[in-house]
């Protein structure tokens, strides 16, 4: 574990009168860029008449939690001066973007990053004019906003972010706000409970604020509906110390709420402080810290605080009405104009800028400088201190291949045994993320050097079952928080990998989504640097879920993936245990991408040498001349395609039936490893060129192709090629139940029997001439049914299959070694 | 508000110890029978010594929660024979399949379902052996279940499920188990807060038993671990009162077990019957009544309970080790299986089940008979008590359109007032669920007759917003609650709808997955009757988040939906308000259905009458021989074809071009409805025979598809018939960003210039003849953009297009009507 750094100690003066003035101005300036920003297009400083023209003629963005999230920022920049804080922002009402921005801008950042957008009358009118507006930026916190992990577009994940984001970083805090809003989201509910997962000593602070000004987009929020009792419980509930403040509701001196929020402000600081010196103090002794109840702040303000009290009559301040645009038709009518002036007035901006528009020194003195800026904090771009990963050579750890099937191996067992020593040899820049699944998925070699962190309470057992106090592995069965957290700790530059069961991975199609929307818009941002890919490894995957059910077959997330820019998307279907090695080599070397890698848990004859594994990878597809009956110069007749560990051992099945009942057929066989060769080299950057498709492929003979997934998907991805409609593909079809492996194969019409049928039904003159074949294999589809219906296993033909003579026993020995699993 | 009706009143008499001796005989058989069903094929009540193959080969199922659920169910029983209470049994760790198996059976509703499964030596043995078997029933609570609406394959849905089942069902309780694995997941951990939308008047009860065993597949789960204290204070601040029962840790004698026991769950039943007798009283009094504290239940029992208390020396009962089978060699050591004959043996199956094998009536007189079974609570067969819809008739409430484009509409703002009286006519069992979105997206017609459903506290000017206490709209800020609910009321023999922004409806995908499955598997089950359907209203769609930019658009569920069976899923794009509206009837008369409508919510014009929008709707596509150029008996030149309220719009101001500056050109245009119609026939009950197809998209002439979605997903669904690849298609390529709706159309080439341009591009002989105009559809793109990046608004000639110049100043005045939006 690593020995947590000195925490700021806690000074113990409370703010004076010119400090509190100081943040008040501050938030000042801070709200009218908001304000600004969501109405202004000239006129910046109001240092003419405000006229209909200077206004937007399309008003867009969300005033509502804007000034909760301003009030916020300019404390915690108090707290941060005055503590020497390392901090960062996360922002869960991500739509309060005009908030981030103008804290940024005021930081100087802002004009730093984006040179155009000066601190000046002019960088100003840019600001404004630029905000949700056509070739200028989001209305929401997104990527292009310094400062930024977190766009909160989709709501739920500012925790999971958040906590993500303090994994081994022991010296960093992150303000976190949660909107009452996105509270509702069962991610969000769900990730409070990150901190039984979070280490003192090793880890970063998050401080959650829950920030209930009361109102959604047209109804009030359960949370500011359930009373403080409730509420208070509630977050004792999830292991929090709760501090409760309200404020902005009558006419409080503004001055007078500053103090009583800085006085919550410094109780949570000091108590964070408090839990840091003790993890310091433990780790200097080498005991462990107990999860203490960390400190969360509930921030009770108006919604649209500091905006018009009422419009048209209508209650606004306090309302959902604040929620996005209050003054609709500042533009349109006299009256709603002169409401605007008066509100951007309230602010009184000829205080806080000067004449050049840039704002006032003392003002500006308000916030930290340099990296001690939170809209400037290095890990908030995290590919600009993202490490490389030590890796240890994939080769050492692969598997004997004597000849093709001549051994067998659980292949992610095999991946296990390397990413132990990937663990090994980060040990603080890499993390598995699971939902109780890292044993399960086979991954269990990596708890010769690492435990699951856990810090919710222990038995004694515990100790012997891989659970600590400090670890690399994190499970909670949340796949939510799985990637949420994995998101958050990638962002702020480290390395992980996300394993979970195929089908439920959809859990987080939505948020993989977001993620991949960043990614893209960061690719176009030139101050965004390169972070490390988003890894999947699905196993216990669709063909292999035949115990636990229909309910656990889905490889479906693969065709969601792909309609996400193909820059950003990689799938990778290794057959085997080296070629799985190989696959995630790159993998954990690549960045900006979101790698799908497929691969199963159970038994599994090799294929590849690990030379021959390397080469195959490095191309992502390859003819496996020792598989097909081809010469060489000749076309195939037919070609036999697999993507996927089980579909390529049914094509290397027919492919033997083939080469025995019909030695004279000239048979290719293809192997698939990454999914994107299948494109057209114009459709995706590893896309294959017309001719080179037609090198592996063939120009115009049938391809007979079993496919892991849904058989649409290679018809989508090979369409842009000639020729395609001779591709016939097999693969899941949604039919399954509680049945045997092989019966999985043949409900879905992709088993080895049905392959062979498929080739006597597409290559010209084989159907007169092999309907006796034919029959047979029908005849093996009803007789294989039989036995599994029977003796409720598959008959030992399929199961002992072997793909030549030369195999072994030993490759029958070593299945039998490795036990059952159903999990 | 309906009425409730007269709640069972409690019988103040504990359980006798003959009550409870007989309820103990009832556990230990149902325990007996589930061990019975993991293990053997025959043999089944042990009459001779057991063999090894006795013992299935594969032992596949889950024991580690079974014993939890069938004490409960055990305990349940009691309590509805003793109080009559009308009850069903949902099962969050639906993995405990062999449990709720076993109660059914003992309940005698399993053998009146399957009538080869008797009631005796033979039908046990079948019992035993169909379990996980190949041919036989899945591990888990399936559909197969009677007596379930909840599989619990993928977990997290339990409370929503039973929340659903509950809403308007006032004499119903559900005992809903929630394990303590699923109680980390995200949709389960806000569902909690669902007692805050549930009337104690006019709904039912949800009884939650949250289960903390302990262990998920390889770890402690966090709620058994964090301290009583902050587990009582999560519950109460969800605003429960928790009873808190532990129980089979030590040598207790099972009679006071279950004493113990009856009385929490005696008291947790009172405390219902009071808080439903109150609300019978405020019913009847006319009053409202508030929010109670409801009581949940927490028991804590070991892992395995009653199973193996070692294997091989390691804990197995209260340990992760008893998860799934603990005895995995019982059919290949001696020892294993003498301790699966001693487990089997401790039950006394020859004190629980006659000589033919039937259970003894003294135990079966410990479970209710009729309809009080809980397997054969007809709720649980939503079919068999499904209504259906009193539908005003949809023609009323359309639009005029006295020329295409004559008028202009929001769609699903016209839809709305037909919802209204649907809701009207229909005031106990329709629902619409939504994220707070139902009046953003337009419905708000509704208010006129109904509320949100709201029973959270209230402030004074909740009211006069549509927040009351009993309500036909569902309104919770996370997508898997109106899901979870929306299905749990469907599966109960209800109707509702579920209106969603179209990005974020990717949230629940898994859970759609998860519905779309019980429906295939329902549809082979004689006597599960068909349920209506799920239907989506997917508004504030790709093409109208202009201003909330990137994060806020995916088209994408539409493909998630099209890898499900053909026989389950439909999608629908209405063009225009009248095609919406006979849309949506009959989706809302459809059942077995997921029914994905995507409409619009801004102005737009309206192309159809009612009359012809009718007719339009049935084909599902149709020439818009208005709309085109060709001349009838003449083959076209080109076909362009729209999916899509939007893409019709660009495809007909694309006509308008051609008819204008190539008027000998004979364009055809083609509007498709109801995707599925491009399918071949031969892929889906809607597909169109290759004949079909020609006729509509001409034989072999270029087709200019511009699509509301991703691209690909025209090509996938006309994959199938002959010449497709003349086909071409314009969508969302996952470009955009905050800008203008027509520069979102720009940026990924689906705007009338682009089409055009397709057009001349893809039609012989066009491209050097009209080269000119093509350059002036580039100029016309550049234009939009300067004219959108300066006024950040679109160009008059965008936004005032009118399709022909019958067209009147009318529509115009209706679109400024309408006011802005931008939710």
């Amino acid at each position: 574990m690593t020995t947590a750094p000195a925490w700021p100690s806690s000074p113990a003066a409370a703010p004076s009168d010119t400090d509190l003035e100081r943040l008040d101005a501050w938030w000042r300036a801070a709200n009218y860029l908001s304000v600004g920003q969501i109405y202004l297009k000239d006129n910046p400083l109001l240092r003419k008449p405000l006229q209909r023209e200077h206004v937007k003629p399309r008003l867009l963005g969300h005033w509502g939690t804007t000034p909760g999230l301003t009030f916020l920022y300019a404390h915690a920049n108090r707290a941060i001066v005055q503590r020497g804080l390392n901090a960062m922002y996360i922002t869960g009402p991500g739509h309060g973007g005009p908030g981030l921005v103008a804290a940024s801008y005021l930081e100087g950042t802002y004009s730093e990053v984006y040179h155009a957008v000066g601190e000046d009358d002019e960088g100003m009118k840019r600001l404004f004019t630029q905000f949700s507006f056509p070739g200028g930026i989001p209305s929401h916190v997104a990527p292009e906003t310094p400062g930024s992990i977190h766009e909160g577009g989709e709501l739920g994940y500012a925790l999971s972010h958040a906590y993500g984001a303090m994994f081994d970083s022991p010296d960093q805090i992150a303000f976190t706000v949660v909107g009452d809003g996105e509270a509702e989201t069962g991610p969000l509910a769900t990730s409070w409970h990150s901190n039984k997962f979070l280490n003192p000593q090793q880890d970063g602070v998050v401080l959650p604020i829950l920030h209930l000004n009361g109102y959604k987009i047209a109804n009030p929020t359960v949370l500011a509906r359930i009373g403080d009792d409730e509420l208070e419980a509630l977050m004792r509930g999830y292991g929090h110390e709760p501090l409760i403040f309200t404020g902005g509701f009558d006419d409080e001196d503004p001055l007078e709420i500053h103090r009583r929020f800085a006085e919550v402000l410094d109780t949570a600081l000091d108590r964070i402080a408090e839990i840091k010196a003790q993890a310091a103090e433990d780790a200097e002794a080498g005991r462990e810290t107990e999860r203490p109840a960390w400190p969360m702040i509930v921030l009770r303000t108006p919604k649209g605080w500091t905006g018009p009290k009422e419009i048209d009559g209508q209650q606004t301040e306090g309302s959902w009405r604040s929620h996005q645009v209050p003054l609709a038709s500042a533009r349109d009518t006299d009256e709603h104009l002169a409401e605007l002036d008066a509100w951007l007035r309230s602010y009184r901006p000829e205080e806080l800028f000067d004449e050049t528009g840039k704002l006032v020194p003392d003002v500006a003195s308000a916030a930290p400088t340099g990296t001690l800026r939170m809209s400037a904090n290095p890990s908030t771009n995290g590919g600009a201190v993202l490490t490389p990963l030590r890796l240890p050579d994939f080769r050492d750890y692969g598997v004997d291949v004597p000849v093709p099937g001549g051994s067998i191996s659980e292949a992610t067992k095999v991946l296990g045994t390397w990413l132990r020593d990937v663990v090994r040899e980060n040990p603080s820049t890499f993390r598995i993320f699971g939902p109780d699944e890292t044993a399960s998925n086979r991954l269990q070699a990596v708890y010769e050097v690492t435990d699951k962190q856990w810090n919710a309470d222990f038995e004694e057992h515990d100790r012997s079952e891989h659970l600590a106090r400090a670890g690399r592995v994190m499970e909670m069965l949340s796949e939510h928080q799985c990637q949420g957290w994995l998101e958050g700790y990638l962002l702020t530059g480290r390395h992980g990998m996300f394993s979970s069961y195929e089908a439920f991975v959809h859990i987080v199609d939505s948020m993989v989504n977001q993620h991949a929307k960043w990614l893209k818009v960061t690719n176009e941002l030139e101050w965004r640097r390169p972070i490390a890919s988003l890894n999947y490894l699905l196993s216990s995957h669709v063909w292999r879920q035949d115990h636990n059910g229909f309910s656990h077959q889905d490889p479906g997330f693969i065709d969601h993936m792909v309609n996400k820019k193909a820059e950003i998307v990689r799938v990778y279907l290794p057959p085997d245990a080296n070629t799985l090695l190989s696959t995630y080599d790159h993998c954990l070397r690549s960045k900006q991408y979101v790698n799908v890698v497929v691969a199963g848990k159970q038994p599994n004859p090799n294929w590849l040498s690990m030379d021959e594994a390397v080469v195959h990878c490095a191309r992502g597809l390859g003819i496996w001349d020792w598989a097909g009956t081809e010469q060489l110069g000749e076309e195939p007749e037919v070609v036999l395609a697999a993507a996927g560990d089980i579909p390529t051992i049914e094509v290397l099945a027919a492919a033997k039936i083939l080469r025995e009942e019909i030695p004279d057929l000239r048979v290719r066989v293809v192997n698939v490893v990454d999914l994107m060769r299948l494109q057209d080299e114009s459709e995706h950057p590893h896309g294959l060129s017309q001719k080179d498709f037609d090198g592996y492929f063939g120009e115009d003979v049938p391809v007979v192709f079993a496919y892991h997934g849904y058989p649409w998907l290679i018809h989508r991805l090979a369409y842009r090629h000639d020729r395609h409609s001779r591709i016939h593909v097999r693969g899941y079809k949604e039919e399954g139940t509680t049945t045997t492996p092989f019966d999985m194969l043949m409900l879905n019409d992709t088993d080895r029997y049905h392959l062979v049928m498929d080739v006597i039904d597409r290559v010209d003159g084989l159907g007169t001439r092999f309907a006796g074949l034919r029959q047979r294999m029908v005849d093996a589809r009803v007789r294989s049914r039989a036995h599994a219906y029977e003796h409720g296993e598959d008959a030992p033909e399929i199961v002992d299959w072997q793909w030549s003579d030369e195999v072994d026993a030993a490759a029958g020995a070593a299945a039998a070694d490795t036990g059952g699993d159903n999990e």
